[in-house]
């Protein structure tokens, strides 16, 4: 009798393990039965706002890897519309509620057991929040439905929260002809960035002809008699709309494992050792946006949603499934996106980060080109570089610009990786030629002012403690 | 009485140091002048092939900083065509040969001397070489002649070399209108690539019209009875040529210098310590393309010229010259370069590097895409790493590629840098959105591909050894 692994929620991180485990482990060793509630299995979540723009086609050419090839290549037992509804960690089973037409549900055993519930949109308890035509983005099914929305001709789209998947979805729906608004309780949208870069976005975003109003909380939302939205309220207005896109962030679908009894982190996210094993518990392990990762940086418990993290967690909990050895070391919070014309990128710590980890520190802000000045296509590039105070370590890089600007970040998310200081970042060996960076690379440009911040700060506090020497 | 700095060559390395000595000491205590034997200072050499491809504007385009720029803002006395023609070290005095019209020569003292020579094209011994129309490319008066050839309407160009220098050359020629020829002496073009990377680099070139010619090195150039160049000669055939261009890389220009007792190494560059100041001589300091510097990888001497490390070099030079404290670190090997819309870019060591080295390695060479394969714009890159057996440190990483390819081997280079391996770089956080990536980066399946073939490599090894001792 082969071992049985059941997985549950067939996309990124569910089905990397399944994969994983069964390039190890050959069926006659272990089962695999993957249960996923929704219609389609492994695909691209963030594609989802290149879809409802037109930019992609979908939803299948969003698809990573289907049920077919699940079955039919890695023997996998992919059960679609299919929802565990209750984990019982004492007897190892779970409860499979069959979500088609013939419904029923059934009791099937595990011996290893991999959570990948995935995330759920946050959806404020606001008056009105059950009107239809409000849509969170998390599923394919969400895409669907928005873009069912779209194809009825609506005028007029308010986005709520102008994080990265709320202006990718403004950028989709001005796109789509709408007039569209986007309401941030922030100083500035894309809260992911400190305001003095959010501001860059939101300014770009502006003179596309989208609308963003910052510090504008939303109160409630309108409904009509037919039971569909009408508009969205603020203390400062009424911002009509026909559709409207929630924009206000994830957080880990973790209640039904919590309800088991699976620990769950400060963050909401399943709580788990480095080898994706859920913390205490044998033969259960968990990858994906349901769990809280650790933050290099931070040294704290984190839940960032990504499909890459998703897919590095699912892979690590299933080669250790089949018997092998990995580990997920953590994350430093990267993140790239784009509005438009305009290159979004970021990682480690934002200034807030920094004050809440007891972390003083100095910033650099540079803008420069991200060609040579005088070679055609040079554009725009603004970087921001955090550092500790003392030590001069990096802490955390913002980059705001346009073409060619964003992929940049991963070279500070390495430098950010190893602990570098920014006087070290500032001699390292970047590659420069005309048409790839000014002859001192913006990278470079704006460690050097971060290492000189540095040095001023030091200064600056013997001239102070010479001083009070001086009184005393 | 001010010390007087005399800087010999007032481009990248030289203008940076004056002007950074400039900004510690003012003209009280320093007196600065530079002598610069050409007609320019501090301009991009690295722009011009692209100012003879008529992509850029030129010369003034390419020059960062003017002689009036030196003198007003930084009071420092360029004289232009003045070429220091000896360096006495014991007299502390330079003499100094006046190129213009008025001719005759002075004899200058110094306090401090900063030598940024720069670098000469490599000038093959070869029959015919003298000939008129064969051309280096290094300084703005090289990338003048060639225009002015060019514009007279030549119809056959040859370049001899096929380095990064030449092939950005070829296409410049090709872009003005001329059949263009490639002689290479190495089994691939772009030798500063491993063969296997070089060749997808020759056949996107090959595929644009450009002929490439491997393996054929250059035995003579033919002259016409007007002294100018007719063709150039292999042992294969004979190619006419209306205009040459040397791509044979270029040497540092240390002869002025060794002949006065500066010390130069193994490179052929000038010997440094990490301050840039000339080993074992006080007050003489050197920088840019007539040094060696550190190779991080390697542990070895090299000559890398390269605009961005003589702006760094001559920064270092300049602030100790000032009074203050910088080292240059060393470098990691770092280079791109473009060829019509293919990206090429490397760090560290290739494979015959390693060995020369006595370093034993595993590699990966993987083809992705640049995007998500769903998002418009994917475009194919190709990635290797290079990683050290058993441990699996990387030891270098190449990348060929369409748009948005190059500028990637920066988080390689820092990665390098760090002395990460390959199972640590697969594990990193690097930036996924569908608009930038695949959710896998192309470096992170490299760097995992890598790390398997360390794996497999140690695996064999145990076979091999279990194998040896059954014989015993």
């Amino acid at each position: 009798m082969p071992e049985r692994l059941v997985v549950i929620g067939c996309d990124a991180a569910g089905g990397a393990a399944a994969s994983q485990a069964r390039r190890l482990r050959g069926p006659d060793e272990l089962e695999i039965v993957a249960l996923e509630k929704g219609g389609y299995t492994s695909y691209s979540a963030c594609g989802i706002p290149y879809w409802v723009g037109d930019v992609v086609d979908g939803p299948y050419d969003l698809i990573a890897r289907d049920p077919d090839t699940f079955r039919d290549r890695f023997d996998i037992d992919v059960r679609l519309r299919e929802e565990v509804v209750e984990i019982d960690l004492e007897a190892r089973e779970v409860t499979v509620a069959r979500l088609g037409d013939s419904g029923g549900s059934y009791i099937l055993e595990y011996d290893q057991l991999m959570i990948g519930t995935g995330a759920v949109p946050v959806r404020p308890s606001l008056p009105g929040i059950e009107a239809e035509g409000i849509y969170g983005i998390q599923t394919l099914g969400d895409g669907e439905a928005v873009r069912n929305a779209i194809d009825k001709g609506p005028k007029k789209g308010v986005v709520v929260g102008g994080g990265y998947i709320g202006m990718e979805m403004a950028e989709a729906l001005f796109n789509r002809g709408m007039d569209v608004t986007v309401l941030e309780a922030a100083t500035e949208p894309m809260a992911t960035l400190d305001p003095d870069m959010g501001r860059l976005v939101s300014d770009a975003v502006v003179g596309m002809g989208i609308a963003v109003h910052s510090n504008e909380p939303v109160e409630g939302f309108e409904m009509g008699t037919d039971g569909r939205v009408r508009a969205v309220v603020t203390a400062e207005g009424r911002y009509e709309a026909d559709v409207v896109i929630l924009g206000l962030g994830v957080r880990p679908n973790s209640d039904l494992a919590a309800e088991a009894g699976v620990p769950v982190g400060p963050t909401g996210g399943i709580r788990t050792d480095r080898m994706q094993k859920v913390d205490g518990l044998e033969g259960v392990w968990a990858g994906g946006d349901c769990v809280e990762t650790y933050h290099l940086v931070s040294r704290r418990p984190v839940a960032i949603a990504l499909g890459t993290h998703a897919n590095k967690q699912g892979r690590v909990a299933g080669i250790n499934i089949g018997g092998g050895y990995l580990t997920f070391p953590g994350v430093v919070g990267t993140a790239v996106s784009k509005v438009s014309d305009v290159e979004i990128a970021r990682t480690g710590l934002r200034e807030k980060d920094c004050q809440a980890a007891g972390l003083q520190y100095v910033t650099a802000l540079v803008r420069s080109n991200t060609r040579a000045g005088y070679y055609p296509g040079a554009s725009p590039i603004s970087t921001k570089i955090i550092a500790e105070k003392r030590t001069g370590r990096l802490l955390g890089a913002q980059i705001v610009g346009f073409t060619e600007s964003a992929k940049r970040i991963d070279a500070l998310a390495i430098a950010l990786w190893n602990g570098m200081t920014v006087e070290e970042l500032a001699g390292t060996d970047l590659s420069y030629a005309p048409p790839f960076s000014p002859v001192w690379d913006p990278i470079l440009i704006t460690a050097r002012k971060a290492a000189e911040a540095v040095e001023d700060d030091i200064k600056e506090a013997v001239v102070h403690f010479e001083r009070r020497r001086g009184r005393v």
